[in-house]
């Protein structure tokens, strides 16, 4: 999607060790006018999928899965990152390694806020590995919901991660797709 | 405001220790159209005010923020909640005690996103003690930015913080105000 490529030729910071902030526009800041119009563009693709619900995963997730929620009209779930992953009760729970901060964490949330007859379109910032999209599609698989697909933002293609996901079957979608990334050289887009 | 009081009175349970839960429609769970209507009636009490920001804290503040947004049609910023107090560079950095979780953390902005043009409407879903919104004014008076008020879903009077802010000369506006609660005798609002 050209908005999204052009928006971060401007605004996007590639930094060393494989790093593009985007913290101006679309993390600790959000544009919202921008964002909402992206949201547009995930509508167009699933508008046709009866979309009940958008899961995302705190923290970074929940600003873009609201904004995105807008033209669905639909309520927006975000996984809590549990440090434990002794945790019990009512929850559905799945581990998440993250490999930018080197850490492991638990994806969790109440039973009570996803069904089987739920139809769940995901929302995430980044796919990389897919480690995050990976937790949500196995919240919703522990709940019997159906997954619609996975509106993606930004993917790092050279990751594998999206072709991972998309090889269980789930649609993926992603408004910008990155065939490389370096600070000396800049960033390439797919075609 | 009616709307708000009705939907904790039917949705909120209240727990020990003055726990109130609203995760099935203001927190992890987000009822985006409910919302959307309380982001209205934010606008029509802060309208005059020409903002240029919204600003709020992560992780439950988010979603609300970027829904409340929509008819200011402004960026959404929140503060980061790093562990350590040591931080340096480009950053506005203030102190938060969590009397809830009982833990002490640092609200961090990168110095970019606020700066003395703004003149910003800080959103929280809670008012307790105050914690959070004394930071998120400390935030913006290390930028020198102008605080048009806060905007606060659900107040506990009885907590003394809602008091507090309004005595930093800072105009506080609460959807609903709670002036006791307990498991036994449930919620009562002020009038």
């Amino acid at each position: 999607m050209k908005l999204m490529e052009d928006r971060i030729r401007k605004d996007g910071i590639i930094e060393d060790g494989d790093v593009l902030k985007v913290g101006t526009f679309l993390n600790q800041q959000l544009d919202t006018r921008f964002i909402r119009t992206l949201g547009e563009e995930f509508y167009r693709l699933f508008k046709d999928e009866n979309v009940t619900k958008i899961l995302t995963i705190e923290a970074s997730g929940i600003g873009l899965a609201c904004l995105c929620a807008l033209p669905f009209d639909v309520p927006v779930v975000f996984a809590k990152k549990a440090k434990s992953n002794n945790m019990t009760g009512e929850i559905y729970a799945s581990s998440v390694h993250s490999f930018t901060h080197g850490t492991d964490h638990t994806a969790v949330i109440p039973k009570i806020m996803l069904s089987p007859e739920d139809r769940v379109l995901l929302i995430d910032d980044f796919l990389a590995r897919g480690q995050a999209l990976h937790a949500l599609i196995d919240l919703c698989e522990q709940a019997g919901a159906t997954i619609v697909g996975a509106g993606v933002f930004v993917e790092k293609t050279y990751q594998g991660g999206g072709a991972e996901v998309r090889g269980r079957g789930v649609r993926v979608e992603s408004l910008a797709k990155i065939k490389s990334m370096s600070v000396e050289d800049g960033i390439e887009f797919c075609d």
